[in-house]
């Protein structure tokens, strides 16, 4: 036992001991993936603001409808990216705390999921002369699982990572096998969520502007830029994320801080 | 060193003790995710060929262009998918025929993507009465993206670990480095693979149907079928390839086998 934690001590302190290059690519990921995550929303807040007229609740269900991307944008994009890098960010603070924000960021997005799920459901129901049917596009398709796997991982993650911290050593090797799952299906459902975002910005493209797509009007460019922004962040967030480079020989230590 | 084999050997037999639970997994994973891979080659066929009559080359551009979908789905979908999953599939073999064996499924991969993007390219440049416009759509610029990052990903791979393979002691630090590096982007070009189907079906489909899109057509469904595989698919893969459960305590040992 005793030669174990000595392990683990010399685990942190090696974690710890960073070369320039791990600083350099260490800041220059969470200040990219900060301004990418915040320039989605501002770019989906440029998008409805400037070409689809702002946004009101059930007495305009079109610019109700504007709700929808910008608070599934917030929540699923923003908030919930935050949460994940927040593993990569915190290098030096306690893991409860870590923990703790990584649960209440993704608590955020959960009244933005809602509401923003709310309004689309609101703005086809209400709309006049006669309603637009819900969940026929694959779009909508896609959002459903998404929103399900989401909820299964705040769920899940709550009780097995926070509420079994009540008897931490009967629970640690359970916690331990169901970390790497609970990485991988988030960081899945945050991959969905981006394919949800692309499709959805792909239909509402082609049906707001037809056949004119092609001919590089602004918002056709300001839609794709945000595509594009979308993409980065799904190639930055994974790269962020991934697991970590094996020091030394082929063989490793890896210490799961749980 | 004597003590170093020893560990690896160690390893490599309790990597090999698996009980009943996880031949399970195994089994279904491997066994469901290659259902998905070929059945989302057979779905994207019998789209074609049922809702657009098929295939040619340039003496009919419309027919040129069904060439598109099934040879992106065969090359990024189908032969990308099998060629990650062999690293899960193969637990026994010699790592050289893995890699030799991922190598050969990601070549077979490149002749579907060059000819699919010729396909498009030509399908859109000799239309008639007059010639599409390229590269203006959401789904084109994720598609650049992709076969960028799959190209790279493949010259790369090409190079660390097979020709870096002539001086192996030298260069395993550096390849053990790559290895995380590769299996992330690797993982996410996959990703981004299935976002440019998804959009591209999205955007199809809107353009075939336009407003009939909510009446249940049966194309509509298809698609939204051959979506929803897509969908599985990326779960599953991500599933199948996360980083391996820690054995025992919180602390745990890691071979990588390069």
């Amino acid at each position: 036992m005793g030669k174990n934690k000595m392990h683990t001590h010399r685990h942190y302190e090696e974690g710890n001991e960073w070369g320039c290059g791990s600083w350099l690519e260490y800041t220059l990921v969470v200040v990219l993936a900060s301004i990418l995550l915040l320039g989605s929303l501002g770019l989906t807040l440029f998008w409805i603001i400037n070409f689809h007229d702002g946004f009101a609740w059930r007495e305009n269900t079109k610019k109700q409808f504007n709700l929808h991307p910008v608070l599934m944008v917030a929540g699923f994009i923003t908030f919930s990216g935050f949460s994940i890098l927040l593993y990569r960010i915190c290098r030096c603070c306690r893991r409860i705390y870590v923990k703790l924000l990584h649960t209440v960021f993704h608590a955020l997005a959960i009244p933005c999921v809602a509401i923003g799920f709310l309004a689309v459901l609101d703005s086809r129901n209400f709309n006049r002369p006669e309603a637009i049917p819900n969940f026929y596009s694959l779009h909508s398709w896609i959002g459903l699982v998404t929103m399900g796997l989401f909820a299964i991982q705040f769920v899940v993650g709550f009780f097995s990572f926070l509420l079994l911290l009540c008897c931490e050593g009967a629970t640690a090797q359970f916690r331990a096998s169901l970390v790497p799952i609970h990485a991988s299906f988030g960081l899945t459902t945050f991959m969905l969520a981006i394919a949800a975002c692309l499709t959805g910005l792909t239909q509402k493209v082609v049906e707001s502007l037809g056949d004119t797509y092609h001919q590089w009007k602004d918002e056709g460019i300001v839609v794709n830029a945000l595509g594009m922004v979308l993409v980065a962040l799904g190639i930055l967030v994974s790269y962020a994320v991934r697991s970590p480079t094996p020091k030394g020989d082929t063989k490793v230590y890896v210490t799961e801080r749980l």
